[in-house]
This record gives structure tokens, C-alpha cells and sequence, in this order.
């Protein structure tokens, strides 16, 4: 049988000046379990042994508000808790969304979350570039019967759209047979819990976690995306960077 | 290696050394005019004009065989194209899938390019990473009516799931007003052509193309994607990476 | 010039004894202006002049909670208007989903929605069927660049999965060309607003509340969905309607 | 008619004057064995012990061709089967489509079947509606890890949008936990075959069976969808059936 605690050398790099914000999209407020967070515990752990700083979000403990602006306070609503959220998500270099799936898809809270990032997306970094430039995103995903890939289609895409970077093999996830079950980590016969022996959970969730670490590594190391052909700000002043109107061929 | 101060009148590096294959998943056998064909061909120029060699292939026109084997003459079917197009694909550091949309989708021709694609994931490279890493994958969807996003989501997810790194914005894409009506290129009044003078059009194609470029220049830089903690090999030999088993806490 | 007033016979049956549940899911809060309520009025419309009973829902001007249980104020929550807007899907033939498009999705409030549906599923009717047996869904979808088909696919998806039955084209909705402009019913250049003149949303929209009455008519005349062969109750009390495990034969 | 209070013990209709087309969309050439198929055959069974005509084509096995025109041998291709299929589903009253999932996606052959309906949707019964108008669409899915919901999304969206009726709970399928493992059908420890005692498959599938049964008769015995509202002949001719231009408010 093979040694779970092999390790081959050491990784090829220092992370310990990266951050990391996960968000928690599940429906249930604390101080209730969250199925995904304890697989999001499994990304947490490896960051926080080599040294990247954690923030943890449970978006449904805070009051953000449903809109398309930056802060839904400007336009009539009470209270809108993103502003202060989204200060984290701008300082940390790679964003993690957790989400359960419910009837297939992505939860309303990770929907609105998707909403707010979007919001921001008119903000430009120093460069001209969209703010999240030179971010890395990921996702987790946790259910009981059917549903990981799509919802990381959309949480993925999402993320990319408004600037970060996805990794390779940056989705993970768990869920069961198809129909009701247990739920990830749920205690089931036995005394086991259920998906703690999947294999491919297990690789998917690890290679997605070090594939962030990487991914921020390399660009944080670069200064971010490099800056041509992308910069919203000269777009807007005329330049094209070699784009030719096909027209004029 | 890139230089991210680097003004607007010079890229920050050389992408000479680079090689993309640019895969048109257009239903339109040659030599029918392929309105996606249009839209790939400004990714294609400015790649082009930086000295990256540009392989195209027009999927529809190979015959490239059902299935999900690396080779389905293998399997019982007379002719299969795909291996020797896999060879293409896996010399390149960046992919460029191109589709039109139809009911909403990608074509079956772009579906049947992903299964392929899929097929060879048991592949790996001589770091044991799934053979996919470090390359750079985007995506260039044309229609007359809706789904650019939608076959988008499918399209990129798939590639980052097979190892492949989606740079920021690294969709593009023209779909006019809701219903039929004419395609990226088509005449219409007065003599213009559809989508030609579309800034959104313009601007993320631009766009796209440059951050394939910058990630390919960074991934090629860096040696590929650092290997730790993403090596099938290793993982199926017993290394862990810091993997804990919730279970163990 | 086709003649707009043309109208070939009259409606095959009287819809007066049916009701309806238009359910806008923007994401503004009354009173402003929602351009999806903009075309829910043409299917409201429709359905007045024939005297079904419509009833509208702003879904975001509710305290409907997170969650997945029928009255999350027994879940910790201190507030939760789903149970009492319940009461009128519940009562309704007929239910219009509304729901403007961001990023490519559904709102976060429809998403919402959906999973309040969902949270009723385990509700039987008297025959044993889910408690939606018997009700006709459609969808209506407004946003200004990409997306109606894909929102459609989850909204329709979600409804028959809970037990609605889905008429013959039973989306519709309004997008304009690829990139930010114009929302439905703005106000464009020369004083006209955007989309009205669109022949494909006139029909598409028409078809869809035409066929939604239809469908509720049959139905209701059929006294529901037959009940054989569905019903919950009767399959956990053992009954296999002709089911025959493959594993047998 | 129908009887909606009969009795477990006997369906409340007879359906021997209706037929069924199944379409198998696996990437599987015959003769090899589809789990698609196995799970297909238990609607089959339900459909033919009541005496619906079961017609079955393994679209794989069919030189049908790309493309979005009804004969693709008027546009240059060689050979496309197409069109003979086509009359089978034209005479059909329910079609069941039957999809592999691959990498969260319903099949590329799939996809080619939807463009091919599509191809067709221009054609218009007796009364100017819409051909598919009249006839039930249903969806069975295999897999063996994951996406059921994603691709009856996908699926029934299509059915429903040029012109099926979709009943209440028309997909049922069967994948098993998350990564790769058995598919449907498959012998696994102890001789027992996967999927087999899956209560919920085995419910889905039976009520969607049923549902499609009871859905066909209401509609074949109504003489289809009632004509009036969704004759596209009528709305080209200028009819409007009480659509309302919101402007004219």
C-alpha cells in the first residue's frame, strides 16, 4: 500500500506573503455545520501550513444586499455589508468559492456573490487593467446527488470574465450516488463519514489547492498580468494593440 | 521575461517562440465561408504579427471519430483523424477553440473536440502533471442570437479541467439582438458588415488574445506549471502534499 | 402591410376560471423600474383580456429567507414571507418566472426562488403526486447582452423537475446585440425603446402566454395529471407501475 | 379520455395507438454495449407492455451528417441519414432522448441529434404551428460521475423550444459518486450490477415513463396543442392575438 505521508522534496517556492479569501456560499448561517466548509477546511489547511494568510467569508452571516452596484446603500437599500467584504477580496491575492448545489445548480448566495464581484468589475487597478488582474480564482463544490461540474462552469467563468486567473484544474468536489444522501461529511454507517475515502475528491481538491498557490506564485512574482493589449483605461483612449477590423483586410 | 511596466507602444516581450493551434469547430465544411472563421482570424493576426506559428484546423473537415479513446481505430472504427491532430495540439502552448452557437450551444463538432481532448487526460508529462499543463487555453464564439457566455462556461471549463490555464478574459465573442438575423461578417444595409464596428467585440477579443500571449509567455518562462502537489504520478505512488483527512482531526 | 388587428376566429375555450403567479425576480426593489416587468406585462396582459386571475410577485421586495425548508422562521431565521407567498403559487394553474440576466445567469433572486420551490417538493396533493402536478411553468428572461436560452434551460429545468409541465415554447425574452446598451424598454435614439420593435420577442412572447393558457386549460379539464404511475406515495407504499429492474430479465 | 381517479392497480387509459421514438445518443458504435441503453430499455418495457409502438435508433450507427439544414446532400455532403430518421421522429408522439455524460456535457452525437430537430423546426403542421407541436419529449442520462441535471438542461430546453411538450419530471438518470467508477449497469463486487438498486433511478425513470404516457394521451386525445396564440403562418400573415406593443400603453 502506498505511504500517505510520502513526500516528495519540498515545494519549489515560498508562499507565506500571499492571501487567500474563501468564501462560504451555503444557505445555513452560522453557527450551523456547512457540509462545504468542511471541504473547504481541506484548501484552508494546506494554505495556512505554508504560510498564506486566511480570511474566511460565510456570505449568508452578512447583510449584502441584491444589486449591480458597489454599494447598494447609494441606491435605496438599508444596509449593504460588500463594500466592507469586497476590501478583502481587493487585498487578497486568490479567491476560493464554496458552494453546495442545489437542484443542479450553484447556490442563490453564490449567485449573488458572483453579482457583487461583477459590480466591481468597472474598477481598474493602477495599469488600466480590470481590479481583479493578476488574481488566481478556484472553487469547491459540495452535494449530495448531481451538479459539480456545472456549477464550477458557472463560478469559474464568472471569475475569469471579470479578471482572475483560473488554474488548471481549479474545481473540486464531492457528492454521492444520484438521489438524496448524505452529505459530505456526513457521519454514515459504520461511523465513517461520508466522501473522507474519495479518492478523487481528495487528489482534485489538493491538486486545486496547490494549482492557486502556484498560479498567485508565478504571477504575484510577475507583477501581475503584464500589462499591453489588456488595459481598459488606453482601450478606451484609442489604442488597439494590433487589433485589425477585419474589414479592413 | 516580461517586463509589466512596458508602455503601450511595445509588448513587454517576445512571443516568438511561442506556437498556438487554433482549433474552428464551425459545422461548414471547406470552403464555405465560416462566420467564426471572421472573428478567430483577429485573434490569428495578432498572434501572427508577434511570430507566434499559428496552426489552424477546421474540425468538421477531418474525420475525426466518436468516442473517447486516444485512438478509435483502436476500437472498431474504420478511420479516426484525431491522433495525428493530437499531435498538433499537444506541441502548441496555447489552444484557441472557436465555435458558433447553435440553440443556445456549442456545436456538436466543438463537443466532439472536448471528448477528444478528454480522451488523452490519462496523458502525462515527464513531471507526472497531467499533459495539458502549461498550456494556455481561450475561446471565440460567433452566432446571430444568444449563448456566447453559456458555450463559453462549457468551453473553458473543460479545458481547465483537462490542465489547461485560462487566462483573465479569455472569452470573446458577437451575437447580435435576440432572433435571427445576419452573422459576424455578414453585409447588411448599406454595405457594412455585422459586428465589425461592435467595441465590445473588438476590445475582449483584443483583449483575450494578449492575456493568452502574457500566460503563455509566463507558463513557458517558469517551465510549465511548478510541480508540487499536482503530479498524477506521485499522487497515485502515496504523496499527499498536505492533504489531511478532515477525518484525522 | 400585415395587419396587427388580424385575428383569425377566436380562442378555442374561456380561460376565466384559471389564475396565474408572475414572479419578477429583479434585483431592484420597487418602485424602480424593472425592465423585465416590461415584457412580464405583455404575458399579463394577454392572460387579463382573457380573464385569467393574475397575481404578481416582486420577489426582492419580500423578506424571503435563505435556505431549503419550507419556513426557515423554524430554522433560526428571523423573518421568512416565503411561507405566505407559497400560498399563492400553491393556489395558482399557472406560474410566469421573470428574471433579468447578469453575467450570462439568472438573478440571485431567482436562483432564490427556485431553491424556495424546491424547499416545498416533499408536499404531496391528494393523489400522491408532488403538489405542483397539474400546473403549467414558463419563463421570461430581459438583460441588454447574452444569455436568455441559458437562463431558460435552468428556470424550465427546475420547474418540471418539481413537477410542472412545460408548454411548447415557453421561454422568451429580449437581448440586444453582444455588449453593454440598452435594457428592454429603454429608450434609444429617435424616442423609440429598445425592443419593441422585435418581431422574434412579439412572437416568442405571445406563443409563450398563448401556449401556457392551453396547456393550464388541458390540464385543468383533465382534472390534472393522471395519476398512475407518479404518485409518491403510492411508490414508497410499494407500488412499481411496471418498473422492472433491468437486473431481472 | 383519461380517468384521473383510477386505481394503482390499472392505468387510466389505454396508449396502444401511440408510438415512441428512443434515440440513443451514446458514442458507442453497436455492437458494443450501452449503459445508456440499459437504462433506456426500462422505459421501453413500461412503454411496451402497454402497447406503445417502441421504435429505437442508435444514432452512432447513422451516417448523419453535420449541419443545421434539413438534407445536408444538397450542401455538399456525401452521404446523411438524417432525413430518414427524421420521418420516424415526425411520426412519433414521443420522443425520449437518451444521452452518455462526458465531462459534465450531454454527448457530441447528442448535440448533433438537437442540431439536427433544429434543422427541422422551420417546418409547420396543418394548422401553421410549429412540427414538434403535439408531441412529448422526455430525457434518460448515464454517467458515472456527475451531471445528470446539466444535461437534461440542456436536453429538455431544446425539446421544449421548437415545439415539444415537456411533462412534469421528464428526466431521470443514474450516475454514481463523485469520480471515475462503475456506469449504470455495470458488475461490480458481489455480482450485484451498478445502479440496480437505485430507488431513486428507479422512481425517476418510472415516472417519467408515465408522465410522458399520460402527457401524449391528453394531447393526442385533445387533437394537439389548440391552435390559436402560436401559428407562426398566422403571425407572419400579421396576426397578433392580443400581443400588446407595451409602447402603445
Amino acid at each position: 500500500m502506498s505511504d500517505p505521508n510520502a513526500q516528495p522534496g519540498a515545494p519549489p517556492a515560498r508562499y507565506d506573503d500571499l492571501t487567500a479569501v474563501v468564501v462560504n456560499c451555503t444557505l445555513k448561517h452560522s453557527p450551523r455545520a456547512s457540509h462545504t466548509d468542511t471541504l473547504l477546511d481541506v484548501v484552508r489547511r494546506i494554505f495556512s501550513k505554508h504560510g498564506v494568510g486566511v480570511d474566511s467569508i460565510r456570505l449568508v452571516d452578512h447583510a449584502v444586499a441584491e444589486g449591480v452596484y458597489p454599494d447598494m446603500t447609494e441606491h435605496g437599500v438599508a444596509e449593504d455589508a460588500w463594500p466592507e467584504l469586497f476590501v478583502k477580496v481587493a487585498a487578497a491575492d486568490i479567491l476560493v468559492v464554496g458552494t453546495p448545489i442545489w437542484l443542479g445548480e450553484k447556490s442563490s448566495v453564490c449567485q449573488k456573490l458572483i453579482e457583487r464581484l461583477y459590480a466591481m468589475s468597472a474598477e481598474l487597478n493602477d495599469r488600466g487593467q480590470y481590479a481583479y488582474y493578476g488574481k488566481v480564482g478556484g472553487c469547491i463544490v459540495t452535494g449530495n446527488e448531481d451538479g459539480i461540474k456545472h456549477v464550477a462552469m458557472g463560478v469559474l467563468y464568472s471569475l475569469q470574465h471579470i479578471g482572475y486567473t483560473i488554474p488548471p484544474q481549479a474545481d473540486a468536489g464531492w457528492i454521492g450516488e444520484a438521489g438524496p444522501g448524505p452529505s459530505y461529511g456526513d457521519e454514515v454507517e459504520g461511523g465513517a463519514r461520508a466522501g473522507f475515502d474519495n479518492d478523487f475528491t481528495q487528489r482534485n481538491t489538493t491538486f486545486a489547492a496547490w494549482n492557486m498557490l502556484h498560479l498567485a506564485r508565478l504571477l504575484k512574482d510577475a507583477g501581475g498580468i503584464p500589462a499591453y493589449g489588456n488595459q481598459r483605461s488606453l482601450w478606451e483612449a484609442g489604442c488597439r494593440f494590433d487589433y485589425e477590423n477585419p474589414e479592413h483586410r
